[in-house]
């Protein structure tokens, strides 16, 4: 196998899930965590998953990330609320000429972590997965993994496909899971969306499963309309969305297992929502083109409320 | 007194009220009740009011349309969930050339009532009331009660300020009750929409009171937004409503009472919401002129899902 050093920074449903299979796979994974770290540091890593469960019973695991060493490729794959702390531990674990890779939703993050780490590659992923984290160091992945890989350039020109590109690829190819490398970070971010915006928000304001918001003729016709204006915000980024993308995202929902959206979990859980990766980050890319939003605009004001009445009535620690 | 005889057709928040000020006052005043009509019938009104309690120990209580008199002035406080009924009941009640005074909410109701009975005129009202049913024949009047009356014409062509009008502005003052006229109707109900649209739409998809809802930041510029959209549906008809009547509108909530507004008490009593008469039918009105109102269309969708799902889960009896 390749010596590539990996470095997950959130070992939860994804970066856990990930970072599993490529250890699993032969690669040097380094896993930083916070909740789960005694756990993990003992017991190591359970994957229970439809493509068959396994354990690790021994991995890398840092509490402290100036205990970890310098890695080819760091996986940012924290949730976006927590990337305040991106200043702290990206200039320390990333090797010159190194990739940071965000695997993360929304858009503008690879603006601000360029502010931050200079001389390395940065590429973003949109990850394809239904996985939850049930317990410390247990991660349920209930379907997909497939993963987007698009390179950065600044103010996301469109980019050919590189060979720091190729190599993650391999790596993560020879972990059983599927990656398609494309030109354009920003297109790929906004297509993303298309998904993320209506099931992620409906699904807090609503209180309801991927399933019942499909099975429902206005709900469906909503969800259709946040696509919408979706491609509207994409185009004032001058890229397109056609109309069959979003019938495909339709079709595709309408098959997948019931899912609660990670956004839901989150709410559920009373930690703090993606809103301004998701929500916010694209209503004003989109307002400094001159393009309204005003479904999505909705959504996220909702969401704002909901959000931080839930974490007032029960502060988190 | 004089003697104009009055019709209550639904007897509840609203209707009950006014009802029973009006016969408090000496006018003559018949009741329709469905479920309630036992305990009316035998125990009479109570109204507790920030305006002093009363007891009505008699009243002229009905189960049945055809057992009424026929009336002068038939007032409509039905849900307008219920106007189906209004076929049945209607040409049994209002004497020709008598009064249909419509007490609801939304837009359209007077061109669907003017199919129902002719030679009579119809009168729509916009009440400002804070009032509940709290139980069999028992209202909870809050605060305000004011209504404002513009005689409908075909094609809501704004009206002189009638005869029929005067008579009704009368019994109703001389009841305590303040009355306006304007000339009117298709822009008082707008007007009345900027209101109900926003509050009535949040307090349910949000589970909120007004004072909750113009605490927060966020869902305080969404009504704004939404206000606005109200006023651009108000536009489509040819009707100005001014940013100042929307900020009048904003000043006022934050200094009401904290109130569950009506649509929210339906919720909660799992009863049907009156979606179509306060969204779908000015949503309709404006597509038809042309005019796109997104927010509100969001509102609309989220407020039918959640309606359905809450009466598939528990059936009304």
């Amino acid at each position: 196998m390749c010596d590539r050093k990996y470095a997950i920074l959130g070992t939860g449903a994804l970066g856990g899930f990930y970072g599993a299979k490529l250890q699993k796979a032969g690669l040097d994974v380094h896993f930083l965590l916070k909740s789960d770290y005694q756990h993990v540091s003992q017991c190591g890593l359970f994957v229970q998953s439809k493509d068959g469960d396994f354990t690790l019973h021994q991995v890398n695991a840092y509490h402290n990330v100036e205990q970890m060493p310098q890695c080819d490729v760091v996986i940012v794959a924290l949730k976006t609320t927590q990337n305040y702390l991106l200043p702290k531990l990206l200039p320390l674990i990333v090797k010159h000429s190194g990739v940071v890779l965000v695997l993360q939703n929304g858009l503008g993050i690879e603006e601000d972590i360029a502010q931050i780490v200079s001389n390395v590659h940065i590429i973003g992923g949109l990850c394809f997965l239904c996985s939850n984290k049930v317990g410390p160091g247990h991660i349920h992945h209930l379907d997909y993994g497939k993963i987007t890989l698009a390179e950065y350039n600044p103010e996301y020109q469109p980019h050919l496909i590189t060979e720091k590109m190729e190599q993650i690829a391999h790596d993560f190819q020879t972990a059983g899971i599927p990656i398609e490398l494309v030109p354009d970070l920003l297109l790929a971010r906004w297509q993303k969306l298309v998904w993320n915006i209506p099931y992620n928000g409906l699904s807090v304001i609503l209180n309801a499963t991927t399933e019942e918001l499909m099975a429902n003729a206005d709900t469906r016709r909503l969800i259709e309309q946040l696509m919408n204006e979706v491609a509207a915000g994409a185009k004032s980024s001058g890229r397109i969305i056609p109309h069959s993308f979003i019938e495909t995202m339709l079709n595709y929902t309408v098959k997948m297992k019931p899912y609660r959206t990670s956004m839901k979990i989150d709410y559920d859980q009373r930690r703090p929502l993606e809103i301004e990766a998701i929500f916010a980050s694209p209503l004003k890319k989109s307002q400094t083109a001159g393009v309204n939003l005003p479904q999505i605009s909705c959504l996220y004001h909702q969401l704002q409320f909901l959000d931080q009445r839930n974490r007032s009535a029960h502060p988190t620690p």
